[in-house]
């Protein structure tokens, strides 16, 4: 998944970046940097791990200046990348610049190779490098807003962008707006850019607006100026709502955990099921299970407990260490559940492993029936803009029927949201979204 | 708080040890260790840090045998203790010993000065040394179990205890049954006893019933016996339900969260309030919310987020590094909020600085009225039985009236649940429990 | 200064490459790493730090294949390269690429500024990064041979070159051959190419020959090839006799040690002294101390200790450090040195600070009088080909004569090899050598 | 081995002792510690590992006052003692001790026996925790000075104590002053004891004297005052000399490094062989090869590099790590040795293992000749007082013969150093010092 932060205007513009990228470790913890410039120099520093442990006090007496770009990264590749972490710093020919990239690029192959035909080298596995490339060899254009309009001109897919060059940065998001992308302004001076409003909260910050699909903004000589470089056809991540952002933010110009929670109630209508409470699989699943209960009148019980000594389970890079950490993270308050009918609310079903440890789980601790409800549509396909789903045979749905999901789970029943009712739940138009990974209808490939 | 628990019988004896520990990781953060015996001898790993920091694969390597008892430690003192952590292992008169404690003794230093009168000596600041001592010094009983008994009459106070001997385990709870201790039957073979019935969960065993306050119970040579060695006078600690034990645990014969939610209902019943919607502080009042939440008909809403990257506040040794953490741990939900009248749900309050910035959070994101409702009484006393409360002069409610407190926390309203609806709430005996942080009657001094 | 290896057609070559870079630990300690191929994909781990420090067991799961090149880092420069180390692997036209570099470019910003100008991007402070872009750009030709060939023609200064392509090695010395650069054959199958023949001991390889100023090596199909791509015009650097090499490396077809004794033999013709004892300033003033003694027939004492639990001197990043090691690392024995005079042998001296604090410490010892002989001339200029020595403005003997260096650093007297002597002692062709430090005459610039 | 350290009246106390552990840091690796008070508590920080690697500044601060005492640890025992450390820290009857030792008693056990006999708690392996016991056991007496005199009359065996009281330290050397124990007196105010001269020097402390066998020294009030506790019956331990202090020590009145020559001039006059050159086995061997040198006339080479990126091998715990270490630390000067005949000079054969390797290792290099000559006598019986020998089966004197070890290690010639020669070098009575793992004459049992 990943987030990207920009600061601008802020004497503490690395810290703040800081802090921004800890409200969205939850977007990527894999690896994390903060680039500075103090108008001369772009500094960065970045490492694997987590924001808290890559950064120390010293590091920010490198990264001065008041202009800042931080990333955290979501790992979504092998052990090819290994190294890789963002921001992507080069010089070239307009001096000093450093980029952070939220989102994936559906021609990146395309570019690569046609970069490497005429003599580019690519050190890293990142997308974000083709970006610098694509930049640099357009030598002719001499002001660098030009060749980034050009650069990204040429690249399709997803991608929210935040450009450092030694005295200003620039703010891009794709004309489909896949990834979020807000403008705050912070209450000690200057402006941010963030994937997720949270960071706004931590730092000081009030929301002002999106950054629009299609939109560039400039910050330089303390100005914000704003162009329209793409004509936008907005095709949001409907992910965001279901599962990635933290329900604090507001994602495409709506609160995650009210849309959340309408999806429940919509989920409640659509699929009702006779039972005794609504169960949460914590913390992905609490809101949608809200509006379930509140909806369906059935009493909401946090009846599975989860123990937060462990990292977050869709997030974790292999397998093996996610079956483990399903068993210590998550557990069911036995006495609530007993001879009980339960509808288990969850936000989405990738592989089907976890669901059948739940299920099972939960009828071991006496439960009578288990009735999973999902929070969205099965997942068909895999995603080709920036989210870290497996490949299409791995996912559940893609092979088996509902029913067979059912069996293959051990749940008593199990259904899932339809589009349409997702679409009601965001009270907004259906085409403004991108649903390929639940109806096969991809945007741009 | 600390936790304690022993593995009999069981090949895997360490290792359950070690899972259990990391079930009960919430009741201490600060030091775990475990000691196990192959028969022979008694060999013992213990650190500073979290469970998962402290041990390697290597170390079952050391632990071998089918014995085996751990600890978690919660911090309550000064510098002095750096260095302490438990298990704490002996060579005495009957050979090796190692010795697990939960809780805290009223009359330490009385034994400590008695001991150190005839010449003992002191390594550390645990309780846990002053009964190996008295085990010790009781050189003319021959057996184990006879010197245990004299020397758990000579202490006074909190005491849940598991003791390992070459080729026993002894387990002893107080009279006053102050702190939970339960006893389990592992489905792979032997016993487990645990602070918390969370631990049976993650290694696989079944509730079996509660260690009677005065209960001594031994293992030995595959078999267990139980004898009361004291008069039963129950004092439990009714703070474990309000705050300390995970909620998917069953202390003192009931489920911890159902004790909160019907603690919620109490609250509701006892102090209600005109509102939009009902909030609990994440984590600790989420049950009692719910219940405040059906029981006045006020929409739940976890409308404050938390972020599980950093730690538990309470937890936590020192103010400074609690006022950090209160900031990057929680995050209104601000479209929530904004306009809303919110009854917040909290647990406790100790020093009011945590409430007071939940309320300014909550004013800041929108909150038209912030009513705190707290579902226990006023903290004005310290425990004495292992609770780390700070000195009566750090609890606000010791100093400021309940109002006082409203207008310095800066809410719009504020009450407590009285211990009556408490009683009313665990449908048990008032007399069965320790109420003396709130009400000041300590039963033993 | 930096160290290369390269492994050809050994199975265990990463593991090979690793125990060579241990062996050259004490040419950079700032960085390290590997690429390996396994004829298919090339794989890099890399990191800050020592040898044993950045590899585990699990890397060399990674490290595949029979081929592998490495990399110690020394640091040159400042925060800015926080993030270097090599090997520099990348993708480019051909496929996969990973290039280790031991030296200097002297051109370095003439290649790179005009390879920005026609758009490449520079994402890290490295020669290597120039030389993978010339050998990228240069897509017209087809073999990786070629390009390599036409790009070290671009290339000026000091470099000893290992190339890993996908199936091939190749190892360039440039035509001065100011580094060295050694081929061996492993006793296990294969070769290896080391910067010193230090490495080969501890893997098991039999010293062939040094590799040309000039030269090419290729490994390909499990054979090599030699090729003269440049015409040699030897200017070998002196300096690696003087302190850098192992006294165990033959370097330049000459064994260091040996070439340091005669050093000291040259070194107590010239300046003689009347004294009691010689004293090397250890280790690296030992070889030479010996050789001053058996020349001079004053008895040779080893009456300054060196404790090893810290490291290399010269070798540490900031001054404020080297003050503080100084102290811990140098010790005198009192006993042997009251009432004596003392000639005292170091190999240079570059700043005069760490001189002047061992005079003063072994005067605190009681030596009677203390005379400073120095195994080189005075070191006035700074190097470009590869050796990190300060700027000329710290170098003391630029400022100062010598008398004036003997009066700053308080010695007795103070005395420099000549640049005839060292000729003398390396019995071969002054011409074949770089003096640049000592007589500003630099073979290229 | 261990090395203890005790600083009285100086402000800086604890960082002095840290520095004077720092400077003996070669006698014991596995762990260490310090204890200091500020006149009304005694603080203690200790953990396993390097000096440099357990202390943090902040620990600094938590050890206050103008007395501190401090002790590096050399692992002798099993994985029993994994968490044995030193200072041992007790509170008693008359309030805090703290105490360090170096040495080992040899009727610790009896003593342990006794005191658990009569209800004494032992939790660690450590002698120290003997004679605490035996201090706060004797209640009747009530100066610590007298307590302290009654203790160490029942323990038999190596000594050299330091004790630290809340207001005083006590510093006493056992009767045969088997282990070293100096006085000296700090610049910066107060007083230094500690295992070796090499400390003061990194303190600034000048000597003052050995404190005596049998002699116990007293701090309090500003002033010291020395008594002779025991008739002294000096047997010092002659291995000191040999190996383990440092050659910038002086220890039991004479510099190490002066004695090692010595003993090196003796061998070449008792054991005198035909060669090209002596070559030593650094570090430990270097002083005796050159006074091996200078009395035969024979040239001295350092044709042994030691490579100092790894730790010392006599000093590591296991057998396996030490095979590893040998080949990574050792490397012969080959262009040296080939087709000499080399007279290698070593401090002490233990195992063989090692010197068999190094002969091995200089025949490959092309040595014609391999003479050993061991600058002491055959080992042929473990120590009881502090040094780490193995058991007598691993001692290959105590199973070979001379010319078998010979043979077995591969040497063209063998042979130890005399008793009496030694006696000769350190010019002085032979009763006065310990020779039992040579002699099998043990002064105590």
């Amino acid at each position: 998944m990943c987030s990207v932060v920009g600061i601008y205007g802020n004497e503490n513009a690395s810290k703040l970046a800081y802090y921004a990228l800890f409200a969205m470790q939850h977007r990527g913890q894999e690896a994390a940097g903060i680039s500075s410039s103090d108008g001369e120099h772009i500094k960065t520093v970045k490492d694997r791990g987590l924001v808290t442990q890559i950064f120390k006090e010293d590091h920010f007496k490198i990264l001065k200046g008041n202009m800042a770009i931080g990333h955290t990264r979501y790992s979504t590749a092998g052990d090819d990348s290994i190294l890789d972490a963002q921001p992507v710093f080069a010089r070239y020919g307009l001096g000093e610049i450093s980029i952070v990239h939220n989102g994936n690029l559906v021609n990146a192959k395309e570019i690569r190779d046609e970069l490497i035909k005429i003599g580019a080298i690519f050190q890293t596995n990142m997308d974000t490098e083709n970006l610098i490339h694509l930049i640099a060899k357009n030598y002719e254009k001499k002001r660098l807003k030009d060749r980034i309009i050009d650069a990204v001109k040429k690249i399709k897919g997803a991608f929210s962008l935040v450009i450092l060059s030694r005295s200003k940065m620039f703010v891009i998001r794709d004309p489909f707006g896949f990834r979020p992308l807000s403008l705050g302004k912070l209450k000690s001076g200057g402006y941010i850019v963030a994937s997720e409003t949270c960071a706004f909260e931590l730092v000081g910050a009030e929301f002002v607006r999106d950054v629009k699909p299609g939109e560039m903004i400039i910050f330089e000589n303390d100005e914000i100026k704003s162009e329209m470089i793409f004509e936008p056809t907005p095709k949001q991540c409907i992910f965001e709502y279901i599962y990635f952002a933290r329900p604090d933010s507001n994602v495409f110009g709506k609160n995650v955990y009210s849309v959340r929670k309408q999806m429940g109630r919509e989920l409640a209508r659509e699929l009702p099921v006779e039972a005794d409470m609504v169960v949460p699989v914590p913390d992905s699943g609490v809101a949608a299970a809200l509006g379930y209960a509140q909806e369906s009148g059935i009493p909401f019980e946090m009846a599975i407990m989860r123990n937060h000594y462990v990292g977050r389970t869709f997030i974790e890079p292999t397998q093996e260490i996610r079956d483990l950490k399903v068993k210590m993270k998550l557990s069911p308050i036995k006495h609530k559940i007993e001879g009980k009918r339960l509808v288990v609310i969850d936000d989405s079903i990738v592989r089907g492993t976890t669901s059948k440890r739940i299920v099972r789980m939960l009828k071991e601790a006496g439960a009578k029936e288990v009735h999973m409800r999902i929070a969205s549509p099965a997942t068909i396909g895999p995603c080709y803009y920036g989210v870290d789903t497996p490949t299409k045979e791995e996912l559940i749905a893609s092979r088996l029927s509902t029913e067979e999901i059912a069996k293959y789970i051990e749940a008593d029943s199990l259904a899932y949201l339809s589009i349409d009712s997702i679409v009601k739940a965001i009270k907004d138009k259906k085409d403004n979204y991108c649903f390929a990974c639940f109806d096969d209808n991809y945007p741009i490939l």
